[in-house]
């Protein structure tokens, strides 16, 4: 309460947004009042920027709100890699209605672009040729090639620039703005478990320790990441299929598969393991990353013409940060761009060996009000391999973000206090 | 979200009234808007019932606010047990400033007293003499002595009835609600605890897992509270005090204390140990029941004075739900009146103890968003004796009642679903 990284995070907001509209397109609205200007403005700026959820990626997926007079007169979301950025679809817009927009006001969930030899002309020109009075931004841009120089442009032209929501804004583009300061793929764990850890029971049961509107957020959050990632006997117990179907639109895209696979087990899987794993493949579908020794398989025949969408990843040596070096170069190599963000979904074998490693960038982790008091599927200990004595000062430590409640489950998002990354941007332009 | 239970509980509120207010006197007041009448008065009521904690056991504290065209008369708070109702506490203020009272609303907490028999004339009269014409209640009374008497008596003076904020109000009055429904004392787990579970590391340390603000919050509700209780190796290792000192006042009582000693080795704690054990035992001051074999100790010599504040409880057959009888019997005899709640504050084994024997009415949880990975320590698991295999359905699943964020701490509140308790009192009068 007296924090003030937290007291930047309104309530409902998080790391996948507005987290009400992410589980529902009906969600009500947030509780902001329209006469707390700015951030009633940026919350719909966040709003709109994640109608571009899952299309824009390695880009940021900004939204736009262009206001005149405390009316609103367009708004946009970054379109797909490559084509445009939120403000211009925004100015676009707004110059189809032929809006004069002298004096008006832009908020940008992300600082406006504004260097040269980028895909797209620069936002900051666009804002100042219309002849917009000022511009709320949400998070400043860390990227090398562009941190200050679209706010220069725009206060070189005499544009006034506040900031507002900038917790929120930098949540929702988190994977981006830590991307920056990180090489190789950003990790967010994410799992269910009741209050003593248990991700499962001793029967490798985990359906449901969180209720469904928890889960369709899983599935939202499964559209923001890159890849989402699971451990080989979460794969041979729950044949899951991986993919964003429960949660609210835009479902732009399906997320890439990563299966860690130290021993290979992947060629034993059962027909019914592998038709889940391939549902949603098609042959402009998601990737499967099969990371594992050098290994071959030998696909099902129904499934053997999706053969060229499975890639072989080498992990034999315990390496598990070179694991991630090689699965970006992999990415980089068949889609010529980095592979951004991947979100771990379990078992609780996998995502301690991560924890260990401190490997994790941010979490998301929904908290059943439950005990269950098994021996087995508890995170935070590895079953097989060594346990360390622990002291308390070695403990995997986050910086606590959001908290929401989801039905019974209570959602935690918090973000690695390693690399203090949260608090450096926040200390920086605040 | 969608769950009418939860919806009841304004931000900020949960069982230990609004938990800003218990942290610091001089919290910023809840965030309801004046225009949300009802619910704005019936804040302050059980802010005005916060003012009682401690003084009123075993009745409950209650809060009333006397409001007249929008404009407050006067307040309330039950006074100590066998004084003054809150209601009347209000009246008499408002009979102070010569308020003409008729038309006139009173929010109240807790259903108005209307039998006859009691300490005190009850409250529902009260209000009909003074002509008041609307009274909102929080909770009902399920007192099988109490309930539906003052509504009664109110209805057929023409007094119009409503309620609001019951959740909240229930909440607040949870120890002595749950108490109508159960023989014995009411059991409260409050712990703090890692993501995966532990209370302390390998090396049995445990300062601190939460931050000052929760513990100030936990000090707050050893006011609350009857008794706190812990177990033996948290006694040794910590030589906690017990008391309720880094609160939001009044600190109108200190708790007694529980010590859960089944190899008795009380008889063998160091000076340092009886000390902080002693602190705030005064002539008139808590008892500290021992609970272990039958065995006697000799207190060190600056301590003999307070021989007759250690009572011996029998424990030695490993059946708790006995032990907690015991505990009853021997507080009516020296107090006249029940035991009527007991805040269990650990360690893990104790806890894990209650929790297998599913004995916990309700829980205060503070998770800190970090993993330790320890051996030790760890809730859900005893480190001796028999920690069978577990099926997700034989997990202790509580009715999750509130969230709060404080500070780098998520505090979880919830209420043991074995009783319906909280469901049965929703679902009977709304």
């Amino acid at each position: 309460m007296s924090d003030t990284r937290l007291a930047l995070l309104e309530s409902g907001f998080g790391l996948g947004g507005y987290i009400p509209r992410a589980i529902a397109a009906d969600a009500p609205p947030p509780s902001i009042p329209r006469t707390d200007i700015d951030r009633y403005w940026m919350a719909q700026a966040i709003l709109e920027a994640m109608e571009g959820i899952g299309r824009t990626s390695p880009n940021p997926s900004v939204g736009a709100v262009i206001v005149k007079g405390e009316i609103e007169v367009s708004r946009g979301a970054t379109e797909v890699y490559g084509s445009l950025h939120a403000e211009r679809v925004a100015l676009n817009a707004a110059a189809l209605l032929g809006a004069d927009l002298k004096d008006a006001t832009c908020y940008a969930t992300l600082e406006p672009c504004g260097g040269r030899g980028g895909k797209q002309p620069p936002c900051a020109d666009g804002l100042v040729t219309a002849g917009l009075g000022r511009v709320v931004i949400g998070a400043d841009d860390p990227h090398k090639k562009a941190a200050g120089l679209g706010l220069n442009t725009l206060t070189a032209a005499g544009i006034t620039i506040e900031r507002a929501l900038s917790g929120e804004a930098k949540a929702w583009h988190f994977p981006f703005l830590a991307a920056q300061h990180k090489g190789g793929p950003v990790l967010i764990g994410k799992w269910a478990q009741t209050l003593d850890g248990h991700l499962a029971d001793d029967h490798n049961n985990s359906q449901w320790i969180s209720g469904p509107r928890s889960r369709a957020y899983t599935h939202w959050l499964r559209q923001k990441y890159d890849a989402i990632m699971v451990g080989m006997n979460t794969l041979l117990l729950d044949s899951p299929r991986l993919t964003a179907r429960d949660s609210a639109p835009p479902h732009a895209r399906q997320p890439h598969k990563i299966i860690f696979d130290p021993s290979a087990r992947l060629a034993t899987a059962s027909s019914k393991v592998l038709e889940a794993l391939f549902d949603s493949t098609s042959a402009s579908g998601p990737i499967i990353y099969w990371c594992t020794k050098d290994k071959s398989i030998k696909l099902p025949l129904d499934l053997s013409s999706y053969a060229d969408r499975l890639i072989h990843v080498p992990y034999s040596d315990e390496d598990v940060p070179l694991l991630f070096k090689h699965l970006d170069a992999k990415h980089r190599e068949r889609f010529g761009c980095e592979l951004q963000s991947v979100m771990v979904e379990g078992g609780a074998q996998l995502l301690t060996l991560l924890l260990r490693a401190d490997l994790f960038d941010a979490c998301h982790v929904f908290v059943r009000a439950g005990i269950l008091g098994g021996l087995r599927n508890r995170v935070g200990r590895l079953e097989r391999g060594d346990n360390p004595v622990r002291d308390l000062m070695e403990r995997n430590d986050f910086h606590l973000l959001a908290t929401q409640q989801i039905d019974d489950d209570v959602l935690i998002e918090c973000v690695s206090r390693k690399y203090d990354f949260w608090k450096r941007i926040a200390e920086k332009k605040e």
